[in-house]
């Protein structure tokens, strides 16, 4: 692990130093575990009481917050993404060496870079493309035709499915199913009473560059046309992206969402975590969508969509719960009530 | 990849000719991106204005639609199931070689079908039975006594614990897990305080024939009896089954559904996506789901139900589900209303 | 699999016989299909009825239904634990045989116990520590550092990240991913336009003695400390633990729940299926989340907290989720209709 003084850090990354630019900085730390040799940040205002007490060697904050502390600091624009550039420049990944363990299993017609890593027990197969300086973890499984663009970081045990293409600089975790078959299913009589007859899933997935993707998070092929993920998108874990679903650039998505089939999603969305949008819809650019909603039609306006239930004591819920399932007849009550009074009263009935 | 003529399609497939019989197909299309020597479908009304421009070759459609179009045509009962027999017969699965990979650890108790083909790093342990024409994907592993039915395809990474049982014809998608116990925990006082007990997973799970088990979907051993999924099921990824379960046939399930402890679900059911049935209870026959809801009752007549909460814009949703904690209020509030008032109106309070 | 009297077993396990004290257990059964050399129980007395109906040959029972069965029977204070114990002692774990699996690759610079089993196609990384009685199934990958306490098993494909440390006596079904980034992005603006940047996940996960992971689910190791999960916690399948998350001793949480970082959940809380909790909350000790509830503020009292839709059948629900959209318009309606009236009718409006 390296460290850095102050000085050579805005070297390296701008800002400037306000306060004594010598002082040696080994790794990050939050303000509340921060120790003399670790330099941590502010980019909210509400750990401001945190900032008063910290132990950290230095901090990095915004202009707005330059004079809140005497420590050695850092001031700069996105005090955030500045602390993501300095915890990366202190722990830089791993170097890994070049290779192929013997153990792995790798087709004759596979194209495999001198420079990619491929770890023990992994399987490629014929026709696959390992890009440059790319690292197949540990039992991994490429499958044929797939492709692996360079600089790409996978996990242990994440398949690919035969044709599907992960772009270049991507990090794909552990566990991850990129290229299973979509849900394609239609209903047919037989001989012996209805049964689904399975559409064959003849698309891949296609996933732009500089793309991370979470554990155990699943990516279903095309029906006939491909699944698409933009350059840029950030996928947390366990995430369902279904047959023919399309995420724009740089849209970041929560872990436990799932993503119905033939869905678009625009670019920039944010979506929160354990939602879902239904099949066959188109969300705007910018759209940011609330933990646990369900999104049942398309979005065109940009802005923030919420549909989760509020959550209260149990005995609360159970009232209000049961006054839900009357919420009509109670509307009908009221405009009842409002009819036989002599005059009606002036209201606000937007939205009605 | 094959080619046929229409003609050669109704020959094997069925259905009836409208013009050129000799337009040959080599491939499969949506309606919006076919090419000339593709086949495309319309199984839905909304998809007739894309009908009009298509540029395939050819299309398939029902009755009702026959003379909607000038190209060839295959008119038929079903168009999507025939779509789907098209585009079977234009893919074909690719045929794989019989064998063992020399790298796969099979015990010598397992008894394994000559025509099987096991790939790279599969584990298959004593007693299980692998059956004719069977394929299992690099990295799985079958557990003692574990048995997999003819003709089943298991991708990579699946494991199934011992004892449980893959019908005929199945087909298990890359990280699913079958048979991991099934969350029993019973509550003790110890020495150290309360902690709980883990109750053994005795029993096992049984899926039934021609069932497809989408990517990283988990399906738990039994308590004490079987876990049971019923012939032609269809799961999607993701899902989450618990111990002692039990699904009719050919119910279809969407993806991220979780099913609580010793439910059961009867036949042709389906299962919206990121719904959950909590435990104990039982649904008929002929369900439909919607998706994100929770069944907390046990369903007696076939039909639709839906639980979730609608979306809309954050500051509407802000608004409304504020009212919705002072509901059983505001229910009080209708109610002293509507006796203050010299003559109750007449309301249909049905449902109440 | 071993068989015990009744009075064998409590003399290993404590209770008291009533009536035939010789009769022979080979097996542990449910009520309704027991045969007469297994023994059952009845923990609730729901479950009365198939009592009486039993063919099993002893059951467990608590003094308040002693009387309610002529059978051969064991009485305890807690029956459901005592069952749990009994299953264990009829159906011990299989044993495992120490050694390495010779596919294995281990790095010379890895400390495995000699009493530990490590099986066909692990992988485990220099700094790696297993201890003794350990047992790591199939294909499992064990990173760099990381720590596998005495006595704990791993089943197929589970993976550790490097540095991440699971303490003793703990069970991880297949497909549990530990250690994986947490979701840690800083929206940046570069030379093509705004992007998110990686912030490195520098902490680790720290996992307590006595803890139980369901297959499929996923712990992701912490940004700049760890993310930490207490002794006895019991973990159903395909949950998202998030970086940095704590949960306290002996909490219990079922399927598919998601937590979002930096949250606190405290000790014997029990946390229903598919529920989320929102990122930097606090949940006091002793709570219980209703399944399907999104918990969106801390909670400082114990109790029970519920935020789930009430599912309908689909023609009543639309009826009323209309409503609910128009529930802030009806609010007023009802306040002008009070305002509008000669004297204000006394209500309830507690909550309000």
């Amino acid at each position: 692990m390296g460290s850095y003084t102050l000085s050579g850090i805005v070297d390296r990354l701008g800002g400037s130093v306000i306060g004594d630019a010598s002082t040696l900085i080994r790794q990050v730390a939050t303000l509340e575990r921060a120790a003399p040799d670790t330099i941590s940040f502010l980019a909210n205002e509400r750990y401001l009481a945190h900032l008063k007490g910290t132990r950290a060697g230095a901090v990095i904050l915004g202009e707005a917050f330059s004079a809140a502390v005497d420590l050695p600091r850092i001031v700069v624009g996105n005090p955030y993404a500045y602390f993501a550039r300095v915890s990366a420049l202190l722990n830089p990944q791993p170097a890994f060496v070049a290779g192929r363990h013997p153990s792995a299993v790798i087709d004759s017609e596979a194209r495999v870079a001198a420079t990619a890593c491929i770890g023990p027990f992994v399987v490629i197969e014929a026709g696959a493309q390992i890009g440059e300086h790319v690292l197949i973890g540990a039992g991994c499984h490429v499958g044929r035709g797939a492709v692996i663009g360079e600089r790409s970081r996978l996990y242990a045990h994440v398949t690919v499915y035969h044709g599907c293409v992960i772009g270049p600089d991507g990090v794909i975790h552990a566990g991850v199913v990129i290229g299973a078959d979509g849900f394609g299913i239609a209903m047919e009589q037989g001989e012996g009473g209805a049964r689904w007859l399975k559409v064959p899933q003849i698309g891949a997935v296609r996933i732009g560059r500089d793309v991370e993707i979470g554990a155990n998070t699943t990516i279903d092929r095309g029906a006939i046309e491909d699944t698409v993920i933009g350059d840029g998108v950030k996928l947390d874990n366990q995430i369902q992206i279904a047959h023919n679903v399309e995420i724009g650039a740089h849209t970041a998505i929560a872990a436990c969402v799932g993503i119905a089939g033939s869905s678009r999603v625009g670019a920039y969305c944010r979506i929160g975590g354990a939602s879902g949008i239904a099949g066959h819809l188109s969300i705007t650019d910018h759209v940011e969508i609330s933990a646990h909603t369900l999104v049942t039609k398309s979005i065109t306006e940009p802005g923030t969509y919420t549909g989760a239930y509020p959550f209260e004591p149990n005995r609360e819920w159970r009232r209000n719960a049961a006054g839900l399932r009357r919420l009509g007849d109670l509307n009908d009550r009221v405009r009842a009530l409002e009819k036989s009074l002599p005059e009606a009263p002036a209201i606000n009935t937007k939205g009605k």
